[in-house]
């Protein structure tokens, strides 16, 4: 393997244990991915502990989804190929299943909006909390290729989308590089959470 | 004792130390065993705290609860060897207290009813979130013997079983390795609190 | 120093450590003490971080409270002695502000009954779940002479006592070691938890 | 750099890294400093991550926010030179944005009002908790000039002022070292959250 896939398998095994640390991915959930060249993607392999991640769950796919090293990769990996077929920025993908995104994907209705927090800066682009940041919700489908499909119309309508909820599944998020895409893990859990807990108080 | 004995206990150890990390054994709540032989189980000593436990704090017992050391195992052991008579393919159990567990089944009535989720998918043999799984409340009783058949009529009703509950007191879960059934501690506890959150919202 | 007095100050130290890595006694808030001889205690002086304790903040201290070093002990040094004076199997107190312990008080009235919970069994002589345990609640009061006095006749009522709160200020528990009273600190969060759980759900 | 600037950047360094620990300051929120001499204030740079924080994300500028090293320093430092400039005593300020500070921020109208707890002695000239501790709320503004306007009134005022909250957005506290600014942070979340808990029961 190259020294780009060795360096960005280390990059998510080390992302998959923070996001497991914090309870983000349980069990086996979860699935995590980076962008290795234009043709080639590392991901985890399928029903990985991301608690107990090493490099060698990591295994190199091409740009559309195909093994290159005859593991089977991650259940969702056709999510992972859309987003980085209809973004070409994103070099990274990270997917949790964390308490409050599952929660508030079922609370929601098609979309969570989230405004009037100075954390929202911290998305690109996003210079002033006076604005409203649109996360929509797909209804959850075992059928990849069909979720995919709901999913195809927003990425293509206007707008900034920084990430996507699966109802009762989890987030999507993704960014240029993996740290960056972890700094939207930490804004998206920060608005969901506040989001909650203003439904908890009087 | 033989090799297989200790590599088990140090896996109830391990397992141990990380429930106690969540706080799913306050005090010295809580016990763990695995399956060493048909006629083997390695089970926690009685009062053991779960945060410091050590290899020494593992005991065997055959399997119908009676001490092979001398000394005297949890008090709850009756509920261990129902659960490896009644599923061959059990080989590890863990009981926890934490506090989502031991709400849930106050609020709750004779059982616990999850779907919905992706996380569903953790345990064995479930492949969709569009599932019904359901995790029975049985009272609280300190006689074991007659708990245990309260819970044997359950046990022998169609239907997976993946673990059960004790109101006010906590949860069983068990599987064919120390790791899975940790992994179905994880899975529940998501479950559990998602369901928790849902009824602190409005 | 004897070797008694500097092995009960480890064990403080470390018991503080526990309890600010648990949120328990935020700021400089909490005091600790153990038993070292008929007449002599050990105790946290005055403004100690408890995150940041060392065995140079633990000192001795007469049993009615007069320093043995020159240096000043907590400001509430008056309920240690009053405790060990009341309770002679008591060898170890610790007193902390956790949040749950703060609400609690505030939304109690004169006590907190606890029954229906397998980790009741935590605290001495109680072997079922089918028990009331009683927590009184006192008013809080900056003059710890005043104070003691309110706790003295609950002190003198029948009834086992294992810990009391003091109301917006905190829980004092005892027992004959310091683990045995980290342990009754471990079952009443557990349980506070759970009780304030239970207001917050519908 | 002076031994004092390189003193003062590692305590900033650790206090960073204990606010993330804490979830207080996720993805790159947050600023922190600290007085160096009448005329320099040590800083952290715009945008580093405060988990990941190194001396060489604190940077020196002078007392009206100059850059004293050609770096950029964080956008908010307007807020910290007026609180040197307003409190002579002030040694060190952070500012944090835990979701408990931001939900109350946009819960509460123009301040926060503490009383009838015993963590209030936390902070500097409180002896009692028959007190009451204002926590001034402002609204939020992307223009650090018109927002500091709002706050100098504010701090001209007659009463003790130990922090305040901007909307949405976070809290700022100071004292006269790193050390008791983080002792502000502590009792400021408990009391916070003892506040947001209040809201959430029945």
């Amino acid at each position: 393997m190259s020294n780009i896939f060795e360096d960005l398998a280390r990059q998510l095994v080390s992302a998959g244990h923070a996001l497991y640390a914090h309870g983000m991915v349980p069990a086996t959930s979860g699935n995590l991915s980076a962008r290795v060249s234009p043709e080639v993607i590392a991901i985890t392999v399928s029903g990985a502990h991301k608690g107990h991640l090493t490099s060698a769950d990591i295994m190199p796919i091409d740009n559309v989804g195909n093994s290159l090293d005859g593991r089977r990769p991650s259940a969702e990996t056709g999510l992972h190929t859309q987003i980085y077929s209809a973004f070409p920025e994103a070099g990274a993908i990270l997917h949790h299943h964390s308490p409050r995104a599952t929660l508030i994907s079922q609370l929601a209705g098609d979309e969570v909006l989230l405004s009037d927090y100075e954390l929202l800066k911290a998305f690109p682009g996003i210079n002033t909390h006076e604005t409203v940041v649109s996360v929509p919700v797909f209804p959850n489908d075992q059928d990849i290729h069909r979720l995919s499909e709901k999913i195809r119309g927003r990425m293509q309508s206007p707008g900034p989308l920084f990430g996507y909820l699966i109802r009762g599944h989890g987030l999507y998020t993704w960014a240029d590089t993996v740290d960056r895409a972890m700094i939207h893990v930490e804004a998206f859990e920060f608005l969901f959470r506040c989001e909650l807990m203003k439904r908890e108080v009087r």
